[in-house]
């Protein structure tokens, strides 16, 4: 009998042409779809839930198939990620299988995603640090984070985000929900490790980086955090901010439960969680 | 007037074939000779303190050179960074100039090198991590840091340390003085950072890494804390460890005088300082 699998997938962006299959270069889905392929000895499409860009990381980026196997859905990650860290040293791939279950039939990775949640993190401190250049952005002046903190409370809300959607992927509507937008600070080895954490039921093309490049130029002094009202109403992706670049960028979860990124209300007795 | 410059240079190992140049590879003394030969309009020869191995990082690497120039010493971790960060979006590149600074005339990165601090890292915890497969040895049983303290105070001291020495780079003599050995733990999202910090006024090839795997040996339990007293005396590399790898190594600092590395004894009253 078929069976209908949910991977769930951490992966390090910066040795990928991001997530879709092309010919000729490496990606996320190619190279997970050939490690398929070469266990079940047919040939295995994969469906993933988002796309993500070149040097875009991923702690719970999902994807399923479907597959006529009797090899039970909980072995796959130990297989796979033998598959994955090849010979390295180390033991350890770019990619990495968390977990692998059996779903319902009707179930798909993209089409029953009913929202994620995103981390755009931002090493804010004198001296770019090397090891990091692939893993944050990198901002050398100082950043005011309580103006980027009011500056969220405008874009959280059912709004037409077309100001935060870069152009070539249309898409039948821009109104989008953001659940929660919050920005958390802490200190690391003299610099500041700064944490932008959304949720929502859905972005736009380039929303996040566009949505934190816009926040990045409101924590500079650039544009006022009341700003951002008229931004969102304006409709107009040339009123919002830069594209802030992809190795800043973690998809981190994906619910395909409403209940499960809603925030509870006796959680916080409506205050708001700053990490 | 010829100047005699010294750098002092951080990089991130994973994507050279080590320090020393060679042709068609990328090396670290190599692109930076070809960047320094771009900036003088000449070719310059770059001398460096140590030959960190592919995959080893510095964070304070040494290395001089000659070039008569009236460009200021002070000018140059700028225009190198620059270049050295190409047209990458990060704007930071893998590897960085920390410091420029003028010379006696008789300095020499590697022959007036008094000696050197290493530190090599392990992350040690369940579920290996994607982004860490280049910048920590990954270990998932967990390590008996206490035993391998223990283990450390037989190798601290002036010993012949051919146990310790890899075939292939012969020395004069196998005899070194290791300062410090101290190993640090703290706890970094669920898994154990233990840190393994080794001074000596010299090492021989590989010894940093044996030592490191003859310790994490020690913290599995696969060998005893006072074996290590005959593993030295032994001189025989077959009776230590493995050699562990090179993504753990760190080139963390270099001294060119030897008051700066000695312990200092009013510091800690003889107490041994664990980080």
């Amino acid at each position: 009998m078929e069976k209908n699998i949910l991977l769930t997938i951490a992966y390090d962006g910066s040795n990928f042409c991001g997530w879709q299959r092309q010919p000729n270069t490496r990606t996320v889905c190619g190279e997970l779809e050939t490690v398929l392929s070469s266990i079940y000895q047919k040939e295995i499409k994969l469906d993933g839930t988002s796309r993500t860009d070149a040097g875009v990381h991923a702690c719970g980026q999902c994807a399923s198939f479907r597959v006529d196997s009797p090899v039970p859905a909980e072995r796959l990650p130990r297989i796979m990620n033998n598959m994955l860290a090849g010979s390295r040293s180390a033991a350890v791939g770019d990619i990495r299988i968390l977990r692998a279950e059996e779903m319902p039939e009707d179930f798909h990775a993209r089409f029953s995603c009913r929202g994620k949640t995103y981390v755009y993190r931002i090493r804010n401190g004198q001296d770019p640090d090397v090891w990091l250049r692939n893993y944050r952005c990198q901002i050398v002046p100082p950043l005011d984070t309580a103006a980027m903190r009011q500056a969220c409370s405008h874009i959280v809300g059912t709004h037409d985000f077309a100001c935060f959607q870069s152009a070539g992927s249309p898409r039948e509507t821009t109104v989008r929900t953001v659940y929660r937008l919050e920005i958390a600070e802490t200190l690391s080895g003299g610099a500041k490790e700064i944490e932008i954490t959304v949720t929502g039921d859905g972005f736009l093309y380039n929303m996040v980086r566009i949505m934190a490049g816009t926040l990045i130029e409101v924590g500079l002094g650039k544009r006022s955090p009341e700003s951002l009202a008229q931004v969102i109403a304006s409709c107009d992706r040339q009123k919002a901010g830069y594209v802030a670049p992809a190795q800043g960028l973690y998809l981190k979860e994906i619910y395909f439960d409403e209940n499960e990124m809603l925030p509870k209300e006796d959680d916080d007795n409506g205050k708001t969680q700053l990490g």
